[in-house]
C-alpha cells in the first residue's frame, strides 16, 4: 500500500459516515496523541526484554499493531486536512536526517 | 513509497550509523511521543482556522510535516523491532474499523 | 494538601504494595503520558463550548478529574523517584516565567 | 505550597498578561501534552541508570524539574477552566486507588 492509497481509502471511509465536520485539525492531532497513549500503556510496566518476549503472542502483537495502526491513521487524516503530501514529507524528512546526520566513511 | 520501501530506508539508515543499540521499544515508543508533542506545539494557541490558514505558508507546512513524518519514522522503527508488519497492520485494522462502524445505507 | 504531602501519601501506597521495583523514570514518565492521553479522549471530538458544557455533568468532571489527578500522581512519584522537589521545581519555574514574560504596566 | 496557592499565582499571572483567552479546554490539554513531550525527550535515549546517574548534575535535575513543573502548571490552568478542585480531585483518586486496590495485609 503506498501512502495516497491509505488516504484515500481513509477519506472513504470517513465520508460515507459524514465525519468530516469532525476532523478539524486540533481534533485530530489530539487524537493521534489519545492512540498514541494506548500504544504507551503496552509498554508501560515491562522491561524491553518482557516487550520484544511479548508480542511472540500473536494476541498481544495484533493489540501493539492495532494502536500503531490508529496512530498512522490520525496523522493521515491530518495530513490530508493541512493539505500535507506524506510520500513527499517522509522522502524530504529522510534527506534531511541524512544531511544533518552524515553516515561515517565506515559502518561501525 | 510503500511501507516496506520506507522501513527499508529508515534501517539501512540506521545501520550506516550504528544506532540498533538504541532502538529499543520503549525507546522508540517515548521518541515518538517527544516528536508528537512537538508536532502538538503547533497547534498549541491556534484556531483550527488559524492553523488552516497559517499551513499556506510553505514554511510553516513544511515544519508540521516534519513533526508529522518524525512521528511516522519512529512509529516504523517500533514496528520494525517487533517484528509488525505496518502494511498488514494498516488493511486489518481499516477492516476492523468497517466492520465496527458500518457504513450507513446511503451517505449522510 | 501540599506537594510533600501528596508525595508521601504515594510512597506510602506504593510501599504498601511492594511496587517500588516497577518506579522507574521511564516506567513512570511513561505513565504519565498514558494518563494524559486518557485525558485527551476527553476533549477528542468536542468543541470548547461543548467541553465547558459537559463538565457540568458532576459524572464527566469526576472522570476528568481523576485523570488530571493521575497524570500529576505519577510526575509525583517521578519527581520523587529523581530526588526532585516538587514544590521548590514549581516556585523556581513561576519565577522563571515572570522573568521571561514581564507583565505590562497597565493589566491589558 | 497548597494547590489553590499555586491555583491562584498562576491565574494573577495570567490575568496580568491578558492571557485568559487563549486558555480554552484544548489549548490547555494541547500545552500539558506538549511539555509533556520535552519531559520525555530526557529520557529518550538513556537507560534508567543513566538517567538517575545523570540527575545528579544540576542543570539536568533543574531541567527537568522545570519540564514536571510546566506539565503541572497546564493541568492546574485546565483543572481551573474546568471549575475542578485539584485538591480534592487528588484525594479522591488516591481514596479509589485504595479501594482498587487493596494492601496486603503484610507489606511484601
Amino acid at each position: 500500500m503506498e501512502f495516497w492509497e491509505l488516504e484515500r481509502k481513509l477519506i472513504e471511509f470517513r465520508d460515507a459516515r459524514g465525519w468530516k465536520r469532525y476532523h478539524t485539525p486540533k481534533n485530530l492531532a489530539i487524537s493521534a496523541a489519545v492512540e498514541l497513549g494506548e500504544l504507551l500503556e503496552h509498554f508501560q510496566w515491562d522491561s524491553d526484554e518482557e516487550i520484544l518476549e511479548s508480542v511472540k503472542d500473536p494476541g498481544k502483537e495484533e493489540a501493539i499493531a492495532d494502536e500503531i495502526a490508529d496512530v498512522i491513521i490520525y496523522l493521515t487524516l491530518l495530513a490530508h486536512e493541512l493539505g500535507i503530501d506524506l510520500n513527499e514529507a517522509l522522502e524530504r524528512k529522510i534527506r534531511k536526517n541524512e544531511l544533518k546526520y552524515p553516515a561515517p566513511e565506515r559502518p561501525p
